[in-house]
């Protein structure tokens, strides 16, 4: 276990961008933690929280660590949600520094991670410190933070389960505000409240192999797949929802695996994903899907993952303090999206609302990962205004 | 060079049994010989021939061996076309013989090359034999050979090549049978007198590669490959002639080469192959395969291989002496056909007209590759009546 003063904070004092700059210092790729939780839980149990540490595995899984800490029993209980697992660097002749050197420049936090989000995970964390700090004894309601090192990984280990563990632990907050970078280019631009659910469908046609001079004595798979890939693209899904934009199919990838010229292949097979919106379900979509294939004529198999179904916080108070918080720091009014890819909050509206707001990704998962000095100021004012203002109106 | 003491043909007699089992124990996989040529050289050189190596190579390939034999000055001069090179065992486990043994089995030699092509080869050689013993002083035209060690491999060291030669040399002959085994399914059923051609191309669409979930960010190439092969498919290239099947085109390949679920790809590629008649040359069709892609509007890279362009021998004294001489042995008259997969002929039928007879294709290629020694010898029969016929009308 870390204690405080093994943290080279320089100065000792708790500074988001110092916390940042050491947390991006621990190569945290999932599924590594490489000390990150030590240092968040380190930094909480000195401001009182209760930590506990919740490592898991599943077969076939690395174990990965996560944490949950809380602090107060009364209500409202609000939830910060966030990991410490970074992508990996990619490429390292892009980048510009060490990735993880963490090293400032123009006012600029460079480094794997800084956005998405150690450096969100740090700003909240002073927030609270400054909060608590503020409220003394009068802080009657509940503050928790749950932190996983497995988001940007299989997903398995880590908030799904933590959250069951939660529930078994009369843990499950009011609401939950999850750190994710949402903001496209410039921050307060955009808070998400729902995603789009995701449907991934292998689509395989049989046929039989042979010589391209004796087409009679095969059967080529290929033109037939294009007649249901065809039949799959011909209708829009929707045209999108009051919160939500149109649904939409991507033909992912088309393989055959036939490297001959002269050959008739025997298969083939495609990959499409939707991004659907909340007038589907995975349920309903796999019947829309069929409906359509079965229509061409063509015998086909079809393989399904759900990822993630379509959620929506509707717009309420919870929404509404986090956009206030924004417009009294940023004088801009944030859109409420639910555009974009999959978080976990996927995971935590299975529990209470959540919404999702941090810095901004443009940045993130590419080589120069960064965050302005300024934005990171920014944020921690905006999650303590955001803190204050839910725990006042509770 | 082999001397014919040094041949193993058992009893010392010329047969076209023992030969055929003599070059099948040379395992000629190409581009190696393994001594087929010395052995194929040796007997014609004992026969009266006057045969000339011609080993070829060129950057990037291996160098082969090839051979050339001739007997006599005068006219007709009738050539006959060959291959000692095979195809590769493929998988040793299937064979119920060792491939290279040459053991024959309730009257059917068994072995690599039985049927394509080396008992063709001795039975024109048995053939040639007989024919010349048979005339005597009175052999007034010219026979020759031209057997190459390149058919099943690159096909550039070989036929080509040789004749490039025979044309500098004055060696060109009048007419010329390639004894490729030509009949689907049982002897006698077929000389092809053309061939279709072969048209290989590749069609690439460029895209923008992004994530699944900014579909606006992206542009997936894949709708639009998939749109441009509709046009392809959309018509039929003709309805055939008198002498061929009608066009076809089959789609060989579609491969986008991703295999993230989430990620729109940035390029697809679709590869396809047209067997053409005498309608079109590789030219033309090149011209109506940019028409069909242009109309569709969706930009694309094609690449174009013609690794045939479609010929004919037109139905005359040459096929009909190879028909007569079959129905005299067999009792049945050939389909006079131009089906199925390219041969040497493609090249060959650029200096003099060519048709092909040999022996039963079933098992070519394949595991347990045979031919029944009564085949053998009636195509050795077939053989030396089409040469009484071919010399005696010239």
């Amino acid at each position: 276990m870390v204690n405080m003063s093994d943290i080279s904070l320089e100065g000792g004092g708790l500074d988001a961008v110092r916390l940042a700059q050491a947390l991006i210092r621990c190569p945290s790729v999932t599924p590594r933690d490489e000390g990150a939780l030590d240092l968040v839980q380190a930094v909480l149990t000195d401001l009182g929280f209760d930590c506990t540490r919740l490592p898991f595995e599943s077969p076939g899984t690395a174990r990965v660590d996560n944490l949950f800490a809380r602090i107060g029993t009364g209500s409202p209980h609000i939830c910060f949600a966030g990991h410490t697992d970074v992508v990996p660097v990619g490429h390292p002749e892009r980048w510009q520094v060490d990735p993880f050197a963490a090293i400032i420049e123009d006012d600029v936090l460079m480094g794997r991670g800084a956005a998405d989000m150690k450096g969100a995970i740090a700003a909240f964390i002073c927030a609270a410190r400054d909060y608590l700090a503020e409220m003394g004894d009068g802080f009657s309601g509940s503050l928790s933070f749950l932190i996983t090192g497995d988001e940007e990984g299989p997903a398995i280990n880590g908030t799904v389960k933590v959250l069951e563990w939660m529930a078994g632990q009369g843990h499950i907050p009011d609401m939950c505000l999850v750190g994710e970078p949402t903001n496209p280019s410039h921050l307060g631009e955009m808070v998400k409240i729902g995603r789009r659910g995701s449907f991934n469908a292998r689509l395989l046609v049989q046929g039989q192999q042979g010589h391209v001079a004796y087409p009679h004595l095969a059967h080529n798979p290929i033109p037939g797949l294009i007649r249901l890939l065809d039949a799959l693209g011909a209708e829009r899904l929707d045209e999108g929802t009051p919160h939500f934009q149109p649904s939409n199919l991507e033909i992912t990838s088309i393989e055959v695996g036939n490297h001959a010229t002269n050959v008739i292949p025997g298969m083939a097979e495609a990959a499409f994903n939707i991004r659907f919106n909340d007038l589907h379900s995975g349920e309903s979509l796999e019947r829309w899907v069929r409906d359509r294939l079965d229509a061409v004529g063509v015998p086909y198999e079809l393989t399904i993952a759900i990822s993630g179904e379509a959620f929506l916080t509707p717009p309420g108070p919870f929404s509404e303090a986090i956009s206030q918080a924004i417009v009294a720091r940023l004088g801009c009014r944030p859109e409420l999206s639910t555009t974009g890819g999959t978080s976990d909050a996927r995971f935590i509206k299975n529990y209470c609302p959540v919404a999702e707001f941090g810095l901004v990704g443009a940045s993130m998962h590419k080589a120069n990962e960064c965050v302005s000095l300024s934005d990171l100021a920014a944020l921690g004012d905006i999650y303590g205004d955001i803190l204050r203002r839910l725990f006042a109106y509770a």
